[in-house]
């Protein structure tokens, strides 16, 4: 039986088994596998065993493998699987951003629940139920659904789901590059991108690469007293405002020399495309209670937030930061500071530029040391890859909405690579919303997303086997 | 007998009984009396009532007396001191900064002990042990001694010790003002200023004000993914960088319109003065690690640091501060700022003005908040009080080295009220040292100094009395 004869009983079997479902997400979302902070270490080892046993439940050789950071599990279906159909790699994370604020959470961030809304929209709470647990688990439970009906795995699938995608992916690259014989196959498939809104899907067929840099500034070699020394000690917080305000000009222009290097101006039929979706500040800023587009000037709003290059400060601290006043001139003051790349931008040449723009800035008592935290292009899938076509008509049909290819603002740090190292597209379907608030207090996933995201995949491998 | 005539027996008291002066410091240090954190509310109402206990058992009416804050400790000699003399206020506080970073410590901050350096010098380690318990515990001891010679306390003596000077004696405002009669007094004493080195002690005249703010600029109504929304997003980080980074110009200069109405020229024979003392930045920065003045540049380094008014960052945060990276977009991001205040610089107006300047810096989609921490002017002591000359030539004759007059870049929120409400001028005396660390880790005072210090005072009494 091919996987396009199964279809309509794997997508009964997905509708009848949803319960079932759900119980397995919940209990990968239920270990804290928070992967930037090293307290969470074991919860991330967890959240990798749990996945491996489950792929191995599925007929799966799976493996628990060691990086430098925190383990990737991969699996194989080793003639496990129907004949024909490309052979895919799977990529998604079992980890997760950190839950702070905490107290902002209205349920606790890893015990999962399903919520109510008025107008009887139903959501998954909790950090990772979209990013990217319940995303991973979509196409899980597409293949277990095959499994149950057909006794095999639909097509040949390899599996690579890393524990350090939130923090940059740091391990992976040189995992890839070492065992690039196992993971290159015809098509990558990644399950960790959006909706257009909740009736369009989207085929992504851009995203953008990041690169993220910690600053730290050292002025004094001690904290001073503001009585006897201030006015005279330089401060490093003073500096290093200085320095983050002008990483952009009055027109929101990124100021680091070179920036803009790479950095493609979009065909007028694209940019016209773009137009016509017509995204309003209202509608993209009003969710979340802004109401003015912040970054270029001279760009409309979607171009800001999918095509065009950004910097943000994503953190900062120094001095005294808890409760009342203390009188302290600082030693020390650092930043988090992020830059989404797009075209052929290239990371490592703008981390030296930005580096030497910082550090051109400071006065001579003070010294700037950097930490790079991710350092990866801008992917841009080829329109003209069969597997796009088949997964945009997979999707129209499951949801019953033309589905819409356009260019994500996100970066998933590994994706470059599987197209410069093992030479292969990839096919970016995924089912988040913007109300999802990934990397936010509560998190959620619309069980829609889960349950009609589960079947989309059930198409989409249909369509790639047939 | 008179203070003078029992002088001489009471130095030798003070020699004899240092033991146990130090461990009547030591009990006081080993309270945790962080005023600014609610968290030690209980330990500074500890540290007031051993206050309060100790200057019972030296023949004083005491008592711990309710704020809206932390409590004041009231004393009185009434009738229980010998005649002569001017009535004095002493003033004094029991609360102590907080002691973050605590991993700085050699040793911990409320666990007090002696060190030996290089040279022979010994010093006294724990949070306080300089600011300001071991500067009060100095006069204390020589009330404790004059006590023990001749039977009766020396002059007649008020006692003020509050609980909230390090976060800006907020509450002892109002209870100055609500309870004048009983403080107005001849002539004020304070212990909480410095020596200008380890041999030369100071008359300190002239105090600088302090406006302590915190303001914390709110954009969206959650924290947002970077990959979503950045580009799009205004990211409050950004715009507080900005701000802070207005706050002055290339020449050092504070920006705040108004800023330096009521700022005073020095006249040429003060500043000739200053410029005598050539203290140099070597001498002065060296030993934190530093070697520009980073004040106005058009000033000495002893003027930035005692003259001019300032304006520092004292602390700084927003967004992901952990270890590692997070693709956050901050909903909120806060800095608290403060102004140390000249001549007669009015601190509600300059309040004011800073927070319009902040305000007219706002884009549409910011808000700023703000909170008040101090709001205290400067203070300018008579250089024609006797007190004065007395003082002067008590410390010359203890040190062996001719007491100098100079400005303080610290601030005592409260000894401007002793002039302006009191209608009396202030002796301030103190034998901190530079390098003493206070507000800082480690922080330290040297054993001469109590030592000294006491002694000191023996002889100012004396004088006064005389």
């Amino acid at each position: 039986m091919s996987a396009a004869q199964a279809l309509p009983a794997v997508l009964e079997k997905i509708d009848a088994d949803l319960d079932n479902s759900l119980n397995r997400l919940f209990e990968l979302i239920r270990i804290p596998s928070i992967s930037t902070d090293s307290a969470y270490k074991d919860s991330c080892r967890a959240a990798a065993e749990l996945v491996a046993k489950d792929l191995t439940s599925l007929g799966f050789e799976a493996a628990v493998r060691p990086t430098a950071g925190h383990p990737v599990v991969t699996a194989k279906t080793n003639g496990s699987a129907a004949n024909g159909g490309p052979r895919v790699l799977f990529y998604g994370h079992y980890d997760v951003q950190p839950v702070d604020p905490l107290d902002l959470w209205k349920t606790p961030p890893f015990e999962p629940k399903i919520e109510s809304l008025t107008g009887g929209r139903k959501i998954i709470h909790g950090r990772g139920a979209c990013d990217d647990k319940g995303q991973l688990m979509t196409f899980v439970e597409a293949l277990r659904a095959y499994k149950a009906v057909t006794g095999k795995l639909p097509i040949d699938v390899t599996m690579m789901i890393e524990g350090e995608e939130e923090c940059g992916s740091k391990s992976l690259f040189d995992f890839v590059r070492a065992n690039a014989n196992e993971f290159k196959r015809d098509l990558a498939l990644v399950c960790d991108t959006g909706m257009w809104d909740q009736k369009t899907p989207i085929v992504t067929t851009s995203l953008r690469g990041l690169l993220y840099e910690e600053v730290t500034i050292t002025c004094a070699d001690r904290d001073l007293h503001s009585g006897v020394f201030g006015g005279g000690a330089a401060n490093p917080i003073r500096i290093l405002a200085r320095i983050v305000a002008s990483l952009h000009d009055e027109n929101g222009r990124v100021m680091v020399p070179g920036y803009y290097e790479g950095v493609p101006e979009l065909p007028a039929d694209i940019k016209a495309e773009l137009k016509g979706l017509n995204l309003t500040a209202e509608q993209f800023l009003g969710q979340v209670g802004l109401k003015v587009p912040a970054g270029e000037k001279d760009r409309m709003l979607i171009e800001q937030i999918s095509t065009r290059p950004t910097c943000d400060v994503n953190g900062i601290v120094g001095g005294y930061t808890g409760e009342g006043a203390k009188t302290v001139i600082a030693a020390q003051a650092s930043a988090k500071i992020s830059f989404r790349l797009v075209g052929t931008q290239d990371p490592e040449k703008i981390r030296d530029s930005f580096r030497a723009f910082v550090r051109k800035k400071l006065p001579s008592d003070a010294k700037a040391e950097f930490i790079n935290h991710a350092c990866s292009p801008a992917l841009q899938v080829a329109y003209e890859n069969p597997a796009l076509a088949k997964a945009r008509a997979a999707l129209t049909e499951e949801w019953g909405t033309k589905a819409v290819a356009v260019g994500s603002g996100g970066s998933i740090p590994i994706v470059g690579d599987f197209k410069t190292v093992l030479g292969m597209d990839t096919l970016l379907v995924g089912f988040g919303l913007d109300d999802d608030r990934v990397h936010s207090p509560n998190e959620k996933y619309d069980l829609t997303s889960f349950h009609k995201g589960t079947r989309s995949w059930a198409r989409i491998i249909a369509a790639l086997a047939g």
